[in-house]
């Protein structure tokens, strides 16, 4: 109840501190105006439109092939079933929150029957360590950045180590790189410098790119070749993507360069936050474009403070509040356009704003 | 060789008897202008754009629910791994060149460990008999009409005394109904009273419908939610659909009532070619929209032919040729709007040609 209505405020409000502008459809396929009269269809995967933007990231990545997939879950999937079949060996390794564990309703085990062996725990990063205490897989996942933990990262000499280790045994190394672009401001390093760590490497486009939907999956000739295979078994073969692929490579090719700025406001923010008693940010310095803030609160009662500072300030902070296993109120932000586009005096009225009610 | 050029000829022919008329994918996408500012996405399955098409299909069929779903292979596959499941035995009967048999890298085997029993040979539909002398399983794949066999369809009684024997035997029933509704003229039945035979229907809106792509599966409550399970499982649950649904709904409502009218066409132009010495037509009567064309030559022979026949009178009368097993020529028709929109005239003066130049 107090959920319904402050989420209608959220989305009402005048200023929205995260993410990008909210499109109506007719606003998100305003691109395809201006496509020219020639500009035919991709069909069952060849054409013009979706073969270029397969090279642009086979080519960002220095990997052989790329190959675009409607969703990240099939694209992974079928990453991680190439690797177990060509193993003989149908087990992965990965974190016990990624997107494969907790949000397909189980499909890497209904369908391709994969075991699982979860990585370190709930609450941080798998290590070395971790690593090396695991059974024999026959891949491993690694998510750059652990969305379901704030965003947080390894250091990039931990992820040579780690990625190392696989290889000598024998172990392919999956990158679930949803938000990989958002976290590359960090780490300082290219795609391709990333590209060589991983045997295959999935890419959303509608995280911190912002376009409709869709996947890439990047990787060497023959992965990407029995990719195809499966991606026309699961249903994924469709007679056309390009409502997909062209907002994607137009979004790509924009907000590329603009990963930057969207992970320095994320610190910005941060600390603006963390300044305020009984909220907690992690990880503690945000490292990519996102991170996630803990109240000392119920989700009720945060929910209460922020419909105030709407009502008195405009500004929604947030977005959706929600509980965590022990009641209390968390919430996840990822930083988009809209950030730099409100004066920073707004913001800060909010912050203080918000101060004021929780002291 | 030759293929590429006739391939390339039909597609600059100035009359094109097929289908409906090509569209780039600025044109395919002017629909979204056409809506209002305030029309938002669907999200992951819910709001407003895709549930109400999901209903007006569930109205369609009188059935309980329905389930909007990227491709007609996924579709599928989940009807029927729903139906194994739930009568814990995974076998299926489907007609020898079903979609799920020939185009689908054999997904339901690969993924859904489903076993197959094909009903009836390669030439022609499966019977009740054909029935009678099965092993039990969970559900049979009725296709109307049977494309690979030029759009054959068993006559209603037929329909009605396979689905009940059936449906006595607790074998579930399920309809790819891919080009369902280009049949409906000549059962002159509604999609109701097909519904009533069916436990699951599968549409698509990508053949008579010329929509971009799409499938709905139609069923009742329970099908259904566990359908969207198995959506998210193998990466169907898409951010957003609505570059399909769009479309879909927009031409699902627009081509519903001409499909009488392809059939009347789709019966003319078959008359027409089977003048012709050397062709023949299956069905000799189309059943729907589409026909199968086989001529007494080489599929080399005929591109040449037609490649004259464009040369001199500018129509395009087929697309692919392809080869028989038997070394013959083959082609399929699938009648849209482009047919009516051209002179009678025309139309006879490209079949003289053609009777002429193979004479």
């Amino acid at each position: 109840m107090i959920s319904e209505n402050y989420l209608q405020m959220v989305k009402q409000a005048q200023y929205q501190l995260r993410g990008h502008k909210t499109k109506s459809m007719k606003d998100e396929m305003a691109i395809f105006n201006t496509l020219k009269d020639c500009q035919m269809p991709d069909v069952y995967g060849k054409g013009e439109v979706i073969e270029a933007f397969q090279n642009t990231l086979s080519k960002e990545f220095n990997k052989q092939s790329a190959v675009f997939f409607p969703s990240g879950t099939m694209a992974q999937q079928i990453a991680l079933r190439i690797w177990c079949d060509q193993k003989g060996l149908m087990c992965v390794a990965y974190h016990p929150l990624c997107h494969l564990e907790i949000h397909e309703q189980d499909g890497i085990k209904e369908l391709h029957h994969i075991d699982t062996v979860l990585l370190g725990e709930k609450d941080h990063l798998f290590t070395i360590d971790d690593l090396k205490n695991m059974k024999d897989v026959a891949a491993v996942l690694f998510e750059l950045p652990q969305r379901e933990i704030g965003g947080q990262l390894p250091s990039w000499n931990e992820l040579i180590e780690m990625t190392a280790y696989c290889k000598e045994r024998g172990i392919r190394t999956h990158l679930d790189g949803a938000r990989l672009y958002e976290c590359l401001p960090y780490y300082q390093k290219t795609p391709s410098e990333v590209g060589e760590l991983f045997d295959s490497i999935y890419i959303s486009f509608y995280k911190g790119f912002g376009s409709i939907t869709g996947a890439m999956l990047i990787g060497d000739e023959e992965i990407i070749r029995e990719a195809k295979i499966w991606k026309r078994r699961l249903g994924g073969d469709l007679y056309h993507l390009y409502p997909y692929i062209v907002p994607a490579a137009d979004l790509f090719a924009k907000r590329k360069g603009k990963m930057a700025e969207y992970y320095e406001y994320a610190k910005a923010y941060a600390l603006k936050l963390s300044s305020i008693k009984g909220i907690s940010i992690h990880p503690t310095i945000p490292v990519s474009n996102m991170f996630h803030v803990h109240f000392n609160d119920t989700a009720e009662r945060v929910m209460t403070q922020m419909i105030d500072v709407m009502k008195m300030e405009g500004v929604a902070l947030f977005g959706g509040i929600n509980a965590t296993a022990e009641g209390f109120a968390k919430t996840e932000i990822s930083i988009g356009d809209n950030y730099g586009l409100i004066e920073e005096s707004i913001i800060d009225k909010a912050i203080e704003r918000l101060r004021i009610i929780r002291s």
